[in-house]
């Protein structure tokens, strides 16, 4: 355990799938961690108590009574009210309508609580900690099931004026697209994302075309994931190999339009599908490079996010160390 | 004339047809405006020799000599090296490339030399003297015959790493799009700009769609202009009021887009097209307002720009005082 637990910051990343809880040091050293089910659709009650039990669970597990915490931060799935400290909406957490998450933690633990959108969490752990450290302007782009992004302005995190700005996995990138659960139309998720990519490979295989897919998940097309899809790329399976490659087109459809916008000078590109690596990411950085303002696509480099899984509780830490109490 | 002539800015406006020269007071009112034809297809020595005459031309005009000024102030339409004081590259001044416009203006007049994108100008200029005063992140788009863009973020004019983010016309909004000068695929401005409304036009009509427009330009199809498109949809014309309609929706795509990445309190448009007002406008709001997250588009105001053609001049000598000699 750590020398001074009162410093630590017990930050938790509440996502659709499951709850992490870590306990991290003024160094930002993960000391301890751990983790339960979500079971999102259960809606929100049930969650918070879990939430509060998650956070019971590691204090006792550790000895630590919340008095000893430097703080709990928060990084949520979800569209924040920063001002009053509520989940006003979450994709991921269906039910959630203005919870005052922050309130209710804070109420039942008697210490200052954080709660941050688990994107801008992300981005500034890896400006912080990870690989933008250092970088004025920065693009912290996760691609998981959908995108999720965050948006460094000179060296702080941009929140926009709602609050809610960074939502760069819900431009549209092809208007005659698909229709995304958001409300828009050809959004970059709805084509970029590894749900993008699942989808495609059930709709080609569905239609009857070949693929090593199809025997690795013995026909149950609802077990294809990213994953297998990449395996099967590696394997040289057409069909997952022509999947990817359209999915790393259509990602760096997306990079270009960052650059041109923002000139940053770096984008890390993080999140399940990112562990890929330059499978997808050399073909999208190199049409990235074909289209994007020559001033602009010169400066900017394209790199994997390095803070991996543990993005959120991270950025959840830095946040509450640079917040006002 | 200015009874402190010491304390105006000479601003000029370096655009692809014409350049515009303004003695600008400290109160930033136009006291002496002049403009001549850039003649661009000539290249960029002819251009700046005209740059300079026209220079010449306002100083002897107004009996003032150069170091009576507080500098001179270029915007100009093309991609700056703030550092080096260069054009270095054009769309819409062909052959230019790294041409030292600071340091060949300063030198020729011994006064301080500014130089700036016009796009940029017209940010600065709408923030600081337009609709967008006192509105933290103000998104300045210009809908002429392209579609350029202007970013204020926390107050600030954004540059971006490599001084040229804001290049908003640029963003992919149809990856199946027509290919777009600037080496990129369904730009914005291929879609939503005056250029594309003219062209969608001279196709329909030439593949033998009947249209107002043809009388209006007595069957000369390249004579079609944005202003007659209007006319043509304001007398009941059903293919202008296609295109008219047509061009909103994609104007609208474009601002979900920024609506959703920046969260910005305010857009102001601006430029030729902007002249449409409503017409144009209202549909392109009313698509943001269905589409875009709501956090965001609840808090955003879509207007007209305010300063109009001296947006660029305007902007310049905001600029000038606000930069250090």
């Amino acid at each position: 355990m750590e020398a001074v637990p009162g410093e630590l910051v017990l930050a938790v990343d509440l996502g659709g799938t499951k709850i992490s809880t870590a306990l991290v040091s003024p160094q930002y050293r993960v000391v301890a961690r751990d983790y339960q089910l979500t079971l999102a659709a259960e809606g929100p009650q049930p969650v918070v108590a879990r939430l509060i039990a998650a956070i019971e669970r590691i204090l006792a597990d550790h000895s630590i009574s919340p008095t000893q915490l430097h703080g709990i931060s928060i990084a949520a799935a979800g569209a924040i009210d920063r001002e009053r400290g509520l989940i006003t909406l979450s994709p991921n957490l269906p039910g959630w309508h203005d919870i005052a998450l922050r309130e209710i933690v804070s109420a039942r633990f008697g210490v200052g609580t954080f709660l941050i959108n688990d994107a801008k969490a992300a981005a500034l752990g890896e400006h912080r900690l990870g690989a933008g450290q250092g970088v004025d302007n920065l693009i912290v782009v996760t691609v998981g099931t959908g995108i999720g992004g965050g948006i460094i302005i000179n060296g702080s995190l941009y929140y926009g004026t709602s609050g809610s700005a960074g939502e760069i996995g819900h431009m549209t990138i092809d208007v005659n697209g698909p229709k995304c659960a958001c409300g828009n139309t050809g959004c970059w998720e709805m084509l970029a994302s590894g749900a993008a990519m699942t989808r495609e490979a059930v709709r080609r295989i569905g239609l009857g075309e070949n693929s090593l897919l199809n025997e690795m998940v013995k026909g149950r097309l609802t077990d294809i994931t990213g994953e297998k899809i990449e395996a099967a790329a590696r394997r040289g399976d057409p069909l997952a190999q022509q999947i990817v490659a359209r999915t790393a087109q259509y990602l760096g459809v997306g990079l270009v339009n960052l650059v041109n916008i923002f000139s940053p000078g770096m984008i890390t590109v993080g999140g399940g599908l990112a562990k890929m690596g330059d499978l997808l990411l050399e073909p999208a950085r190199r049409l990235m490079r074909e289209r994007a303002f020559h001033q602009a696509s010169s400066v900017v480099r394209i790199v994997p996010a390095q803070l991996g899984p543990e993005a959120g509780v991270l950025g959840a830490a830095v946040f509450a160390r640079e917040s006002d109490r």
